[in-house]
């Protein structure tokens, strides 16, 4: 998610901070500007460059305040009517509102509103939102979000564009990231700082959880529209989500990640081994950290490829079992004959690392000693980051001897939830627990799961067959 | 618009039906069906053919009932998200509706609705009727049907989809036609018999004004939802929207064109004329008509070119003015030397009467007697037919003489209302009046005309920017 | 065919010329056009509307020369690789060439280039004459032409655009029709004069056959290449292929089907019929003059619906047996019990004329006469008219006696050859003969046919298996 | 370019091998199959996994044989007839043939063809060769191939699919590589051992300089239609071409790029540094050999983004000079108070190492010291790496002093070519030179420059107004 306000062409500029934040989703993108009299908006299935760039998006998108998102599908179908932002007509004006993460309430909020009488023209979380604020009956818009916010449950991130107005806001706990920036003494808003970076903008501050930022021609003004609550910020934007280049939450998510590495090392390193290598990408800074520690040579050992196209091939009589080289590839020169500490960022389905590690071997590794930079995944998110049920996850279902043996791998080691403290909190002996929201290894979520479903651990299968209506 | 209840892929019919239909609107079509679980839809811009011919129906659109929609441009901008049948899931289930017409109390319904909190998806009439029946307080679906029916002024016939019923309803003064058909012991609906001969069902019985009927399982049921009143359906149906081939009303639309050609002979014969040449395609049977009452011989005069692009050709430096040309072309040796009269079904704002006289002058003729076989028109509607306000009507603001001079015609005729009701009534010397609605000669509204914007003439100037949003 | 020379953006010309002419070829459409230093082209599958109307043809083919080309598919396959013009870059500068017809050594042609190491980017007649031109050993382009053309035989017209000329041909017989029209003292070639018509031109004179013509800066030179002939060209583009309004080798075209009608009542007239009926719209004109002469009363008992996809339904479970209703619609007001005479130009296989019969019954109508405005079709046509093999000609495999069964009708009757010449000559009583090509009617194929293949027969199922190659 | 022989439903190996080759071209793919009696070929702009995959390949493209191309243009239009492969109707069958390189004889060869009367139906390459083989007299395709083979010159690999073999050619020097691989008992071709990779198929051996293979149902034969030479392939292809996981000529170009980056710290180590961070992804490997010798932490410095559209931002008066971080994004952590080496693999134009030595400056790095893992590029290719008149080529027209100043680095050093071969030679004191082709530093051309343009230094100017025609 990207916002600006105040900046002549304000499209332009998010479209290349979307670009900076495609890796927190990649299925859709879109746009919504004003330009003083109308909102515009235009949204497309696929990636920012493909979409967007080499437009001419004063004419399409004008206006000098703008949002942009991309989707990461967690709830709701891919279809272009569940793409953001959502835009809604209100007596007191215009709305265009996108948002990540996910409620925790979304089924009985829509339940609810659906024998009130409204029509839901998607099945994604936002409209919901926008349909509370339509329905409020304050008068004035901030107190309509305030209204509308005041009923959601869940963890979020929004970003809202009025006729006056570009609004943040972060959950109560600030489950979700979210960033504000500053380009020639205009406000941005941002998912994560690389998109600040992008378009040289200052990074001022995150938006703490539960803040509301309003932003106007009056300046910013910051509310705080909910009960006060200590923050638990996801860590699991550390461990894969966020870019190694972002600062989150104050914290370098390369550093994290690389002391994730050396603390790896550290409780669990592997004897006797000859080389250090990452599942690319998001293994890299680890692999750099337990390389440094251990004193044995990173290498390349794998090669991603990253050409993918937006569709995947079908197996056919000729060409099965290719899954994983389409996206990753072994460097013979690097892992034939040798002990390799194998470094990937978590294990979730592990479906994948029995592809890399059959790989590694294949290519003629003498050893493979798996090693995740995060604990094992024992409950699954309901947040925003897309994970299976519970019976699917690996380290849920299965022994540590178990997964060795489906895994093929001559050790496997996972970093501790201490460990995980100790490299968010950059080595101090006893960190703050819990600091973070951590349910993904310890089952302790921060909010009431309101829908049954979720509570009920359904949340996968019940992934949401909200609408009667298929659309060819 | 056309529906189906009860006869395997559905679909497939409906598609005839609405290829049939295609006269009544050409910007845009869309379908829906339901397959006992789940509604299917599809819309496109564009023609019926184009966008569903070759098609494996029977996948994208499954199921034994279906509507299907061709879109007339009155109200709503051009985009896809106007495109009907519009469909809304409801705490009742969902329901899919397609209307023909035009509700003359939409803005004031609309503003009610959004001062409620209701988030409009698009700017088209039929979603207002939508909302009604999703925030009616009923609990059954034909009762929630009666409420919102009860609440919408103006001229329309609609036809609406729910996983159990298909309903057609037409509105209290019959406004707009609406016809029942059978095929295979099954119920159909169609805006115009022509649509029954494509399937090859047969005619039941035009649906009534002020009547609903309700298609299920258990066969058909009637009701009569509002007050009773005199019907007064559309006279322009006959005049210029139906197609020829239809029965509308209980009258065969050639059969009055032609009638209205012989009394347009008889009121108003251009002297001494050497041949009758039509406007075509929607002059010719007054043509036929006129010709046989004069005993002169009918010529095919005019060349119509049909096939026209989707788009139109901008006038360029090489390319001016050949407007008309690229769909009528004259037959000079047909028109050469000839004292031509000229017949046409209307004459709207007579820039294309202009184009037309010059073309046929041009080819040589010697003398065009111009000749409407309708009545001058003076008054816009404001029931579903395309017309400009007042001040761009021909005749509503020059006298027969200043239109003389403009259309540079040698005479010019109009048919007179009393003509054009005796050419309804097969002759009788004194036809009931008023039988139909016949406002765009008389200034005669059969409804009150609620929203203001209308009511002050102001029609095309509102014409509508509902929407704050534009998108690309 | 269309082609301008000298006229500042000529592709905007040339767009209009194509639409008007849009009836000789609905498959795909194709422009080229020079800007004084290098060509330009744009091809595309589907109608000219649809692929050229809305865009600045100049910036995509700007120039003050170009031709233009409607594709009707008797010979290649459907792909855009076989649409014209086709273009080559010759030593001697580059030539774009499009051309109407068929050559009758095509095959003969193909076979002596390919082995001589020509490679073939199509499957087009145009292809073979452009290699046989940059082969050519002479030195100046118009010669060049001339040794090609003096290699192929067959029924063609075709224009070219060079760096410095506009060059239009009509084979030695004058087959395939090519006018000559002038706008602004600048010169136009086209196929029929409706589409000097539509940008306004005017008509000079018919190319003649076995004449080229040169336009350049200096002006029109007219070349003899060929040894002199008698000439013969079409007779067909008159009995079905011309638009009605268009003056083919100094004769209306409507005009002559009307006479074609009016001799077909007095040769075979139907007794004591009731109305005349044209199957619209190819016999719209013959049924005029046959009411004329009748003093029947011509009716429009079949309405034509003009909104026609490009791609034609598949007929399934719920929609079977609605082929002709797509397209031909009854109007019963007019048919039901009548005595019907049922006009058309001619009958080829006879299948749609069962189905137009078979629904005309079903309306009502008491008997239905069946009158072809052209004599029996007994043989194939090889130079530019889609027909099938012999023994799928309706006429050359059944008796009258058969027809008249097969066809349900109550009588029918057929044009005589000596009809169709009077209908052609004015009503002279004894019209010279061969004066036009008859081979359809009369097996007198007025070239020899070299391709082994044409002259046993078997062109329809040899018809082309020419490439090896099949692209998606 | 990646071929397959004699495996069902071929082509869906080959488009996984084109996947692993899509580095060697990114503008535009193709394959052809021949499915035992016709050819079939597909060709799209952009990404195989965007034009291929998700498709059933078995229908469109069927066949037991096959052949796939990805298209890096440096001679040619970006226009879709000049994908290959590019086939061709002989009158021995057809022929569809790939490659990748160029000739140095290009315009004089197509010059002559054009004398000849032959008509190019694209301006590739491959065109060129096709008409050679279809123009030859000899009857077998072999002796064909070899005919052409000898009348062009340059550096290339070929592919070559007929209706019974596969033929795969390397030019004489081995100028571009070709290896042989097999799976199943069958063989492949591929650019790369990284495509045999994918596929699981094993690596045979290189197909050597100046051989041609020919693979039929008899197996596999070797041709040496050349005169005997020594080989020279082309050293920029371990500099910058290939994939790092690829056997390259027998030596692995990971371990080549890693040396290089040892031997660069050696010759010209930067003193005092803190980190070595890699211009990604092509400085990587280099990078890791500098920071192992050097005993310096390897650092991701720069992150670069993936998702990359096909199109590019037009910078606007909001997004100016965003260019570099559309794809590369600093890493403050990394970078802020540090002493940064930057390893890069070359510096050809040096515009975008000045923009990245400014971003990483910008991030807070204490001192930047650039280091190119090759030596100064003082000569342009024309062998098939994309590269720019010598003019434009920075070391060739600047000073080590000048790029210092330019480039705003603290130093600045170039790999010797000394070095480089040290590299090749696995430290090797003396290798034998020149072993391969190094004309990009040496100016030493392995082959004569036949085209005057191209000898005359004018490549880029010339490059290539080859066609008159421009399609739109």
């Amino acid at each position: 998610m990207f916002g600006v306000y105040g900046i002549p062409d304000a499209s332009s500029l998010v479209v290349l901070g979307m670009h900076a934040l495609q890796h927190r989703g990649q299925e859709a993108c879109g746009m919504a500007s004003f330009d003083g009299k109308r909102f515009h908006d235009e949204k497309h299935m696929g990636h920012v460059g493909d979409a967007f760039f080499g437009k001419d998006l004063s004419v399409t998108l004008p206006g000098s305040s703008a949002i942009g998102h991309t989707r990461y599908s967690t709830a709701g179908g891919s279809v272009l009517r569940n793409v953001q932002p959502m835009f809604a007509d209100m007596a007191a004006g215009g709305v265009a509102l996108a948002h990540n993460g996910n409620l925790t309430n979304f089924l009985t909020l829509r339940e609810q509103l659906v024998s009130e009488g409204t029509i839901f023209s998607s099945t994604s979380d936002s409209e919901i939102i926008l349909h509370l604020i339509a329905r409020s009956r304050k008068s004035r818009v901030v107190d309509r979000f305030i209204d509308a916010l005041s009923q959601i449950e869940g963890g979020y991130a929004l970003v809202a564009l009025t006729n006056k107005k570009l609004i943040g806001v972060r959950d109560p706990l600030g489950i979700r990231p979210l960033v504000l920036g500053q380009i020639d003494g205009k406000f941005v808003l941002a998912s994560e700082t690389c998109a600040l970076e992008i378009i040289g903008a200052q990074f001022i501050r995150d938006i703490e959880h539960g803040e509301m930022v309003i932003i106007s021609d009056q300046g910013i003004e910051s509310r705080r529209p909910f009960p006060a609550a200590e923050a638990r910020p996801c860590v699991f934007e550390y461990v894969y989500f966020a870019r190694p280049d972002s600062i989150v939450n104050g914290r370098s998510v390369y550093e994290v990640r690389k002391r994730m590495g050396r603390r790896l090392f550290e409780e669990s390193g592997a004897r006797d081994a000859d080389v250090v290598v990452p599942v690319p990408d998001s293994g890299v800074p680890a692999a750099l950290g337990y390389a440094q520690a251990a004193g044995l040579p990173f290498e390349m050992g794998i090669i991603r490829n990253h050409y993918v196209g937006r569709t995947f091939i079908q197996p056919t009589q000729g060409a099965r079992d290719h899954g994983v080289r389409m996206k990753l590839s072994p460097n013979r020169a690097v892992l034939a004959g040798k002990k390799v500490v194998l470094i990937d960022d978590s294990i979730v389905r592990g479906t994948n690392s029995v592809r890399v590690v059959r790989m590694v071997r294949d290519a003629g590794a003498k050893e493979v000693h798996l090693r995740s930079a995060s604990p094992p995944i024992m409950w699954p998110d309901y947040y925003g980051i897309d994970m299976p049920d519970r019976e699917k996850l690996l380290a849920a279902t299965h022994s540590m001897a178990e997964m060795v043996k489906l895994l093929e791998v001559d050790s496997l080691g996972f970093l501790t939830v201490d460990g995980l403290y100790w490299a968010m909190d950059a080595g101090a002996r006893d960190p703050i627990r819990p600091q973070f929201t951590d349910h993904y290894f310890t089952g302790d979520y921060p909010t009431r799961l309101m829908d049954k479903e979720i509570a009920e651990g359904r949340n996968e299968q019940v992934e949401r067959q909200l609408s009667f209506l298929v659309s060819a």
